[in-house]
């Protein structure tokens, strides 16, 4: 079976816990050695079995930080 | 086969586009009739095919508005 290897480098913050203990978690996450890219996804108590997510360069970081400080929510 | 229903109600933002044309999008979408929530999302340029991505509530939302203010990017 093929194999995703993944580097948690750092939790920039959570943004919600289940009542199961999953995390919605920013993280910075090195996937097969490569550079570090930024990462939302849900992850368990370990940090063993991830979720759903998707992963952004800095500057979709950069562009959804400008996106969110615009719109009224 | 199972079918699932979306309406996407409002573009917040987009985030990048791909070489194909492919889009980082913040949305308003509500699934299958439900009430919309915020989802960060892959698209084609029509709107048909969706990429991996994310569903975020409000509150989960807020708390990543607040996190990207915080940190250093």
């Amino acid at each position: 079976m093929a194999e995703i290897k993944y580097e948690i480098e750092e939790t920039l913050g959570e943004l919600s816990e289940s009542a199961k203990g999953w995390k919605k978690e920013l993280n910075l996450i090195s996937w097969n050695g490569r550079p570090a890219k930024f990462d939302l996804r849900e992850w368990d108590p370990e940090h063993k079995k991830m979720g759903k997510g998707i992963t952004l360069s800095r500057e979709e970081i950069v562009a959804l930080k400008e996106i969110l400080n615009k719109i009224d929510i």
